[in-house]
């Protein structure tokens, strides 16, 4: 790496904030990047998620290749311009999404072959035409193709994946070199499964291409908490301080926090967005259900002391209403509160961690957690 | 009636523009009223509303009274608080749901029992109950209940209809009187269906009432646009100029031009809510289908003139991409464009009024849509 895109600013154990310079603009961290699977995140439009804040947001390089489609974004000149978000956008591989999403897929070493969840139409990818798809979608920070697996697998299977990941990494590198004036970054992922002493294996091959962060994949994917938190550990352990580190797939405040306390810098998640337009609201006391009969008639907001609606507070009993009627501004107001909620939460963390604070702060935050939070 | 709440501004021809007092702020005519149902203008924020310029939204009493129930806006103090609204609200009398949703309804002298469209459970509404449910709900203008009637029934049928209503009309007078503190006004509702007779006999009698304005019921429930006219025509010239005049239920751009040429000021229709959930967007140049192929790489917004999104403009090619994959971001912005088309219309015509131009404005937006606006 010749300029580390990445500056720490504090320290606080292995929880640290720093700023990432990115093509559009500097993004302080840790941050929480919503996902805008296809070209908007559901429910909440771009300006408000500007307004409040964010500046980094994710979109779904599987879902943009199958619709829009690479040929009406490049007419549009890319992702950006389409969906009217002037700051950064960060694309996953794909991977994830061609193995829970695809049907028939089969994995060789040019790439994988898939069918369309959408259509059931034959696709390929591969390593390359990935960095191309990516290019096209104009990605401030791109991944390189992956393998994803799930837990329970044996050693032989995680290792192959793991192999077949950095070989596509090493392509993804070198078709990355090849687009001149694209500015985004390329990030490779490290896999290895639940197996400490691949995911060191993963680090190290992947750090001597010397790209300017890393992604850690592979996790929140049925696991239990402890064998994440564990293998998390395991794999930060090996990343060198100027690395960014970005944990693919976490937006529980449980997993947020624990991400923060090993060094993370970056995490997404749909979490926050799919509950909130299933109904469940995140607060300081816990989740809750505001299909609850518990909420029909209740004046206060879901969580009084943050400012989670942009000044406009909507009481519990409103927001009961909107959900039991199947009024859309239910699952629209649900989605802006948990993303404030999170926007909320990492701020606290971000200042805990200035104050040398964190880990009292980890604590206050998980016990006002109640098992039930609508049992107030 | 003692203090008129109509201030005439100007005249043109038989259309005028005015001032309404109303006791949450003045609203200027003619003014189109977004349909809030059950507390909420589907898939926008009433903040939005607000921003755009919009004072006064409608309320279904039907809905309303049905869920969240009167016993939740009472405790509430009002559907105002409920819903995060703090201008002027008008309320239906739940007449038009009541024979267009509910079912097994039986009308009496009394009121008329229905069951519940939502679980079939059954309900009787009579007019002092329906006085008692919009003041609860704090309604700045309420409607006395009436019997609505559909076109090709006898002059029989339609004169029973409406003397009822007028029988209904004079029990919901004499309860309004009852209610001491309430600040809202009463609006009875002409009938009389397509007869010209009894439309004026039902003007003349619903007159005697002294009351702050005349809602015009029983038009735009399918008839011929020429019978939608001559109609109104028959009716409003009954109606005195001191009186404010409300046509219920019309929403598309013709038809409120229409309505405003013979001098109404205010009118509601869910149809450019209902259209714009369903990918039809209303331009100068007609009506689009956003889901048309045709729009799939179009870089222009729906109505390049008009400051429909707030300063952000959307292509039509993001619009449409939204709609085909079923993204929530469409119809909120599909509903957005559609609100703020008629926002301009209305003002426009306004202006247009104001200047005495306008039946050369009328004609110059009825010129400018095309029979299919997707073909430009």
């Amino acid at each position: 790496m010749n300029h580390s895109i990445f500056s720490e600013t504090s320290r606080d154990g292995r929880a640290r904030t720093g700023r990432l310079e990115l093509p559009r603009g500097e993004v302080v961290t840790p941050v929480f990047m919503p996902v805008g699977t296809a070209g908007t995140v559901k429910a909440i439009e771009l300006s408000t998620l500007h307004q409040t804040g964010f500046r980094l947001i994710l979109g779904n390089t599987y879902h943009l290749y199958l619709r829009p489609g690479t040929e009406t974004l490049a007419a549009f000149g890319g992702l950006h311009r389409f969906a009217g978000w002037n700051h950064n956008i960060l694309t996953d591989s794909g991977g994830f999404q061609v193995f829970s999403l695809a049907h028939m897929r089969t994995v060789t070493d040019e790439g994988v072959r898939f069918q369309s969840h959408l259509d059931g139409s034959t696709h390929s990818l591969t390593p390359e035409s990935v960095v191309d798809i990516q290019t096209v979608i104009g990605s401030d920070i791109q991944m390189a193709l992956d393998v994803c697996t799930g837990p329970d697998i044996s050693r032989e299977e995680a290792q192959n994946a793991m192999d077949i990941t950095h070989h596509w990494a090493a392509r993804a590198v070198q078709r990355w070199r090849q687009h001149g004036d694209y500015q985004g970054h390329l990030f490779p992922i490290v896999q290895g499964n639940f197996f400490p002493d691949l995911r060191r294996q993963s680090v190290e091959t992947l750090l001597e291409h010397q790209l300017p962060g890393l992604a850690i994949g592979g996790l929140s994917v049925g696991e239990p908490f402890s064998l994440f938190v564990d293998t998390l550990a395991a794999t930060m352990e090996h990343v060198p301080r100027g690395v960014p580190r970005y944990v693919m797939g976490i937006g529980t405040p449980e997993y947020i926090l624990a991400a923060i306390e090993h060094g993370v810098d970056m995490f997404d998640c749909v979490f926050p967005t799919r509950a909130g337009r299933n109904g469940t609201l995140l607060t300081r006391k816990g989740r809750i259900n505001i299909r609850n009969a518990r909420w029909k008639r209740e004046e206060s907001p879901p969580d009084p002391d943050l400012d989670s609606f942009g000044g406009t507070s909507y009481s519990l009993g409103y927001l009961h209403h909107l959900f039991k009627a199947r009024e859309m501004l239910g699952p629209i107001l649900a989605t802006r509160h948990n993303l404030m909620f999170l926007a909320w939460l990492v701020e606290e963390a971000r200042r805990a961690i200035g104050n040398g604070t964190f880990e009292a702060f980890k604590r206050a935050v998980l016990e006002g957690f109640r098992p039930n939070g609508d049992e107030r």
